[in-house]
């Protein structure tokens, strides 16, 4: 039931979508059940079409797990710079990389589609085939969603997964003294893309270069590595984050919330050649790409154990005697026993 | 990590939130931390706070349930009409009908929160508290969310729930000839209320009559009777839905996934008194609320058994004969034999 009539939201008529918008009908002219249609067409699944989705039935002794993100346009992407199937790719693999910290696997995926009345039904349909591509080799459907009308494009997507048997989830409270700070996964380079991105100004004017082009794509649609959160609760790790809101600034929260210290290794740490070579087309300092970029959704974790399969030692974990219970701990973690050089991460407010 | 600096969304200028921003500061004066610190307050939850939630061990022989709907300010909700706590209390009832209607239970909620920078923290703590009452009943928190920027107030509610033991789940495509219809709540009161604040143009202006502010309450903040779904399911029923579109254009969906004719009786959904007296000041017809009003979420469904506790019998299931098989059956939903009076709901785009 509307709430009034004529309230329809419109988008911004400044918004182009990125040129996606060349052609075919919009959303508020096949209406509601035809861009559901063309969701489930791009993103297809048996269990999607009724009131709710159903899911297959979850292994003996499994808790599930659940996660939500949202993406704004103009907040959290552009369709400018990034294709609607790479706004897909993002939602689902920020979200997954949550389920992947607590050490499960994703198994199903569900999404809220905001969208302007003037906005292509194409780019739906693209945007759900990002999510499909993205969850399909963890065997994961697109299972349900929503699509309403609004002023601004917004992908809300939510993943649910699975903890099988009884070994516990990898929580950020689980970092203790002499464990060893270990990652899975490039970090810094979803930061450089970005760099890159504002430094030519749209994504055609990004030379036709493999690095440059990586790097741009490791921003606009994130890679996760399949089943890697498994195999670290697999192997008895005992901590777990991803690198979303920048290296120090999620690190922080594993430390505070552990009562711990983090020192990390410089050398561990030092920028690769991509990130170099970047830094010197954008004038930016690699290292903060690494210490304070996000959104790479790299895999941190501690254990007190042989890193898993996968897995390269960053740093380690300390005691932080009395000082986390009295406050006093406002940096708790260091690079080489030094205050990190770049610290502040994302921040969504 | 931000796109670009300075696209941090701002409210509509003419908006105030229907008088709801007082006092107190906005979300981006406090930030994300302590926006999301302020939602754990009003909806304490065990689970939440880590990068993705884990939930308790689900029954043996038990299928998880998931759905999500978007409630976007100025379409699916006014501040001006309803409170904060009553979009929240909406936000649970609509994606817990949907969990009802699959015949399973609720087990938890996560919140996307879409906010203008200058939405006052104490109208997204309302939400969160609307969310959280809700979901006590069922046993259920809410266990997880995100909060970012735009230029709408978008609250996208994802529900999880458990379909326990080996029966099937009561999907729309499962009524056959001969089967009643029958339903569980009121229909056509959300409509009403819907039609009382469109006349009287606030919600201050509307008398304060019980059945007046009965039937606003019920559009504002639909109730759902707890553990109605299960109880349909636990009865044997075959088909179950729930009135969020409309009465006709629900069944329409059951009769025409079913591949069946639904014959409603006219007197079974007389309107009743409120609906009456409701319509005498709006100068509207009460039917139209009935069978083209949606949103009371109310559970409607089919049985070859004896109604269910709480459900009452307002039609028959029919034989279609061939023509749903060649796309003849334009409107398979009657009213004792006719063409309904109304039959046009609500259409999200």
């Amino acid at each position: 039931m509307a709430v009034t009539a004529g309230t329809a939201g419109t988008g911004d008529p400044s918004a182009n979508y990125g040129g996606h918008s060349a052609d075919g009908p919009t959303v508020s002219e096949i209406g509601e059940a035809a861009t559901i249609a063309a969701i489930r067409e791009a993103a297809p699944s048996e269990v999607n079409g009724d009131d709710a989705a159903v899911l297959d039935p979850a292994p003996p002794n499994s808790r599930d797990i659940a996660t939500t993100d949202v993406l704004v346009d103009g907040e959290h992407f552009r369709l400018d710079w990034s294709t609607p199937y790479e706004v897909g790719v993002k939602a689902v693999s920020q979200n997954f990389a949550d389920i992947q910290a607590m050490g499960g696997r994703p198994t199903a995926v569900l999404m809220s589609l905001s969208a302007p009345a003037d906005l292509p039904v194409g780019i739906v349909s693209d945007i759900a085939r990002g999510i499909s591509a993205t969850a399909a080799p963890w065997g994961v459907e697109l299972v349900g969603g929503d699509v309403v009308t609004s002023r601004q494009l917004i992908v809300a997507v939510t993943a649910i997964g699975v903890l099988a048997g009884p070994d516990p989830a990898l929580t950020v409270d689980a970092a203790r003294p002499g464990h060893a700070v270990v990652a899975s996964g490039v970090i810094g380079h979803s930061a450089a893309g970005l760099a890159l991105l504002n430094y030519y100004g749209s994504r055609e004017a990004v030379p036709d270069n493999p690095v440059l082009q990586d790097l741009v794509s490791r921003h606009c649609a994130p890679r996760l590595i399949v089943g890697r959160g498994s195999v670290g609760r697999a192997a008895g790790m005992s901590a777990m984050t991803d690198n979303s809101d920048g290296l120090i600034r999620d690190l922080t929260t594993v430390a505070r919330r552990s009562e711990v210290i983090i020192d990390l290794d410089g050398a561990a740490l030092t920028p690769d050649a991509q990130l170099y070579y970047a830094a010197e087309i954008t004038g930016d300092d690699p290292w903060e790409w690494v210490l304070s970029g996000g959104e790479d959704h790299t895999l941190l974790g501690t254990t007190d154990k042989e890193p898993p399969a996968g897995y390269r030692i960053i740093g380690e974990v300390k005691d932080a005697g009395d000082a986390t219970k009295f406050g006093e701990l406002a940096d708790p973690v260091t690079v080489d026993g030094q205050r990190p050089l770049y610290v502040s991460g994302w921040n969504s407010l």
